[in-house]
């Protein structure tokens, strides 16, 4: 399931390195010592978690789903326009973060808002529906952050 | 969306007075006066709520594409099944839960366990995938709970 | 701080064992071979969690204030009279909860309504001011069975 | 209730004035006929909730303790110095912004790490403990930010 989950975030133009880029971006100002390694260690924990495998699948399906055979509706145009009122992308967000404490939840909030490096570039629009995508991936590198404080 | 949330509900086996009627079973023993009209009145108050909107198309999305198109994979494994484990479907029940508080919160808890009425029939084994439509409907269902113990 | 946990529960009046024969109340149907010894495994580890720690102190520092030195007004009222709608001592036991997933959250919300066991006697109307204690032994119980669930 | 909670943050140095500001901070760019008057309504309506009110007494009660009458302690240690591993104070801001959905979420998220205004200065080391305040201010004016954006 890990190894799938990579696979399609892979698959979908996000490598685990632009996740763990994203988490230094949060946390390197607490932790002076971080680097990818470290970084890309915590995000490959968050990856082993179960509920983090089944928001990845369903949301990706969502998305995927979104640029292909989904029929029109207000379910197709809230996810081809990415809705900021949709609202249920962050639901699966938080779905992730709370399984990491507060420190996660405002880091996604974060992230969320000011979009570095790969959330802004899985926002621009492009062919591709990212509505989900954006959002797990934040929450993947803000729950990696969370682990990284509450250990060192 | 009001209206076409009320259809896809229908659609799926579920009538308002079903959702009603869990309200009832959840709030009889501390609101007497409680009744089917009162129930249904503070059901339609909760499906008027943008995010209780589209947690309902989304869940509905998943179950009716898990029956059709969905290719062979964890995904569909999970939904067809509905494996306890899978736990998205309670994340999308908790979004809508959360907006109502604790109350509600603590109410679908307890009627996703007990399964009354509707909410056992959804969660029989059936032709039908319900896996998130039974727990959208608790959802619903507790939150308008929390509506009626805040207001009475 | 794990110890200072234990110690503070155990003057409230709540043995650990207490705790895990809640545990096996919620998941002794699917888990056959629990018992107190594995159920009391969980509850350890549950009170290893930092967050866990800091709500038992927070919420049981309420509880006591309520009973003592707490000056007459609206927080004291909802405290002592364990207010229905008060609702802070539910936010805790989910900030403990969303740690362990929906299986966590979903067992919390039964146990709250049913109180069983230790749960019910702390409810009970007594000397002691138990607001915060019965839902987060409640919260701790049902994320020990979360636990029990995944790794079973 | 609503008179008293106002009071409190008033006597703890916040006026609903501030908070309106930091509303105007999070969504000037997004609403742009938005003006003081405007926020203030807002946040004046996010104060009639019963969960927002019982947050703003307790969190305001630890704050006050914690500068009193509290013996020393790890609870009194965390409360003073505004350990950012404690979480209870964003348990309660949560509880808060989980009652206006998403998009109170994400902004809190934000505005508790950028700490514009009144949080900037609540956060500043004083005489005063603001580890509860700072959070449930960010979370008010998280939630009136969502209500806006709902309602236009």
């Amino acid at each position: 399931m890990e190894e799938l989950c990579i696979n399609l975030l892979k698959k979908r133009g996000v490598e685990l390195e632009d996740i763990a880029d994203c988490v230094i971006f949060l946390q390197k100002k607490y932790v002076p010592e971080l680097n990818q390694e470290i970084a890309l260690e915590e995000v490959k924990m968050v990856l082993r978690k179960r509920e983090v495998q089944n928001a990845i699948l369903t949301g990706i399906y969502l998305d995927e789903m979104a640029e292909s055979t989904m029929e029109e509706g207000p379910l197709k145009d809230a996810l081809v326009s990415d809705n900021g009122l949709y609202g249920i992308d962050e639901v699966l967000a938080y779905g992730i973060c709370n399984l990491y404490g507060s420190i996660a939840l405002t880091n996604y909030g974060y992230i969320d808002k000011v979009k570095p490096l790969i959330i802004g570039k899985l926002n621009q629009k492009t062919q591709q529906c990212n509505t989900f995508l954006d959002d797990i991936v934040g929450a993947i590198a803000a729950s990696a952050a969370s682990r990284l404080a509450h250990n060192r």
